[in-house]
């Protein structure tokens, strides 16, 4: 067979491709790209960030038949974005947190949202547990303390502090917030929420104000969304009011605290330790915390597994096959 | 009042200490000096580490009337000491380990032992899983890579691989064995074990061939006894069981594990990772390891806690004051 044998089944692919229901990207989720073939037998992707054009001219030039945009958890798509695309009507994101789409205008516009739905909650509980077990045994500083020799040379670690019979204080009981109460039953903490309003079905006290619940907890763990309410959430009165021996946990967006108040508090040892898995300024991560022994820093990691992608990748697919099915989204995000 | 004003009562309080019940100590106990007091309340204690005599002459000058003994985890009993103490009738360690006493040894000479009981059992499957999860989601090595600065050059750390779903073998489910399995089983993971007989009580998968044991699990968690059955139980061929995937968690006993193999499969990936908290060796760890990022290395502490450490002193002292009561110990090791 020679080079041209298949002009014709080449051709009629790419017209096939063409005919596919057309899926904007501005800037592509994490991982895209080892399952992009997946998405592209499906829809037709435009990729604005494989375009030379700016993005506006890119979103004008696709203005009219852009009907699903798939998202990252970090891109923004706020109005100066929406305005461009008035046919768009379904946005799906692969992140749980929807902090960077403007949700107001969306519902003004009638474009619905779609989320990574509770695909990440056990991943990101498991690194919660985590994290809070390493700051409060010191495992990832007595693991330096092991790497540099030093075991051998100055002797016993010092003692940690006992996980079990803590008073752990979550905030933001969604499906995160219960994947990690549901793990710290198991170690012997005892339970206590912080959220919107009392959930009914939930028997743990409820305390309506954030600093209440710091007063009585031990441990304070971040599950909530980031929005308006959250944004420095967790300010100067509610670290004083988790106190000296008071640890913190955050996995949920780093603006939920006020991370000068932290690292003040930290560095001043007012409060005892903290894992952090999210930051203000990602990927910026500051400095002053780095020769901290009480503190656990992870790259905004709890999510991500191979099982928890794939299983993302997956309901991404399920979201945007039922939009253009007709059918309603498999996550949809409360929009009211 | 002058300086003399208090002779008797202080000659009272000498004469008093010297008719408490002596114990001996070859050498105190992790954090006893900060405990000491409370023993010398109530206990005439011979500190063989604070005597200029070498050890045989300081035993052989109390050979006869020292009945109780407080030992260390680490301080050896063997036959040459007990030799010497034809009177001892009781030794109290402050570990749940035995591996240092000679118990054949002991039950000849009508030697009854208590240890630390279930104190640290919580806390050392706490560390357990924290060592598990830091291994499969490489938090220390991506804390390393934070604050080493390389997520703001490099990017974005690679993925973990969860928990939830994983098949954990526990070899060994005694108190610690089965704290580790309650916990997992919160995670999602499904347990079954290895033990030198199946736990009539316990409706996990029993597996009397640790081979079998670890060719149907993903993770293996050590958390049995040293002794002669159990000595580089973990070797070469249950390594190749556990497979390229495979991931191993010791907080049992260093030797447990032929560490030469250990370190082989790990260096050259024929495992996945590791988790340890004590090895052959201590305080030597082998430097093979230290360029690991998939090897989390802790300082075997994963049973101190400032809360264990206060039950196990209480522990301790309950046991003494029963044996020289006549009343049963509270935490006797089986030696039958």
């Amino acid at each position: 067979m020679d080079y041209q044998s298949h002009p014709q089944p080449l051709n009629q692919l790419a017209t096939k491709h063409q005919q596919l229901p057309k899926v904007l990207i501005i800037r592509p989720p994490t991982v895209f790209k080892s399952v992009e073939t997946e998405f592209s037998q499906k829809f037709h992707l435009l990729k604005a960030w494989e375009s030379p054009l700016p993005l506006d001219q890119f979103l004008a030039a696709h203005a009219h038949d852009v009907r699903a945009m798939l998202n990252s958890g970090v891109t923004p798509v706020n109005p100066d974005v929406l305005r461009h695309l008035p046919s768009l009507r379904c946005i799906v994101t692969s992140s749980a947190g929807i902090d960077r789409i403007d949700l107001p205008e969306c519902r003004r516009r009638g474009i619905v949202v779609a989320n990574a739905g509770a695909v990440f909650s056990e991943d990101v509980a498991d690194t919660a547990v985590a994290l809070l077990i390493d700051v409060l045994r010191r495992v990832v500083a007595a693991d330096r303390y092991v790497r540099g020799g030093n075991w051998l040379v100055k002797g016993d670690y010092p003692l940690g502090s006992k996980l079990g019979g803590k008073r752990v204080g979550i905030v933001g009981l969604g499906s995160i917030g219960m994947e990690v109460a549901k793990r710290l039953e198991a170690f012997g903490c005892t339970i206590s929420y912080h959220s919107r309003k009392a959930k009914p079905s939930v028997s743990f006290p409820f305390y309506s104000n954030v600093c209440e619940l710091a007063t009585n907890c031990d441990i304070l763990i971040l599950c909530c969304a980031l929005n308006d309410q959250t944004h420095h959430m967790i300010n100067k009165e509610v670290l004083l009011a988790l106190g000296k021996e008071g640890v913190i946990v955050n996995i949920a967006r780093g603006a939920v605290i006020d991370e000068k108040e932290l690292v003040r508090f930290l560095v001043q040892g007012d409060i005892a330790g903290a894992g952090l898995d999210v930051f203000e300024n990602e990927p910026e991560v500051p400095r002053e915390l780095f020769p901290l022994d009480n503190v656990v820093l992870s790259p905004h990691r709890a999510v991500f597994t191979e099982e928890s992608i794939r299983d993302a990748v997956d309901l991404m697919l399920a979201n945007l096959e039922a939009f253009f099915s007709n059918k309603p989204l498999l996550s949809p995000v409360e929009n009211e």
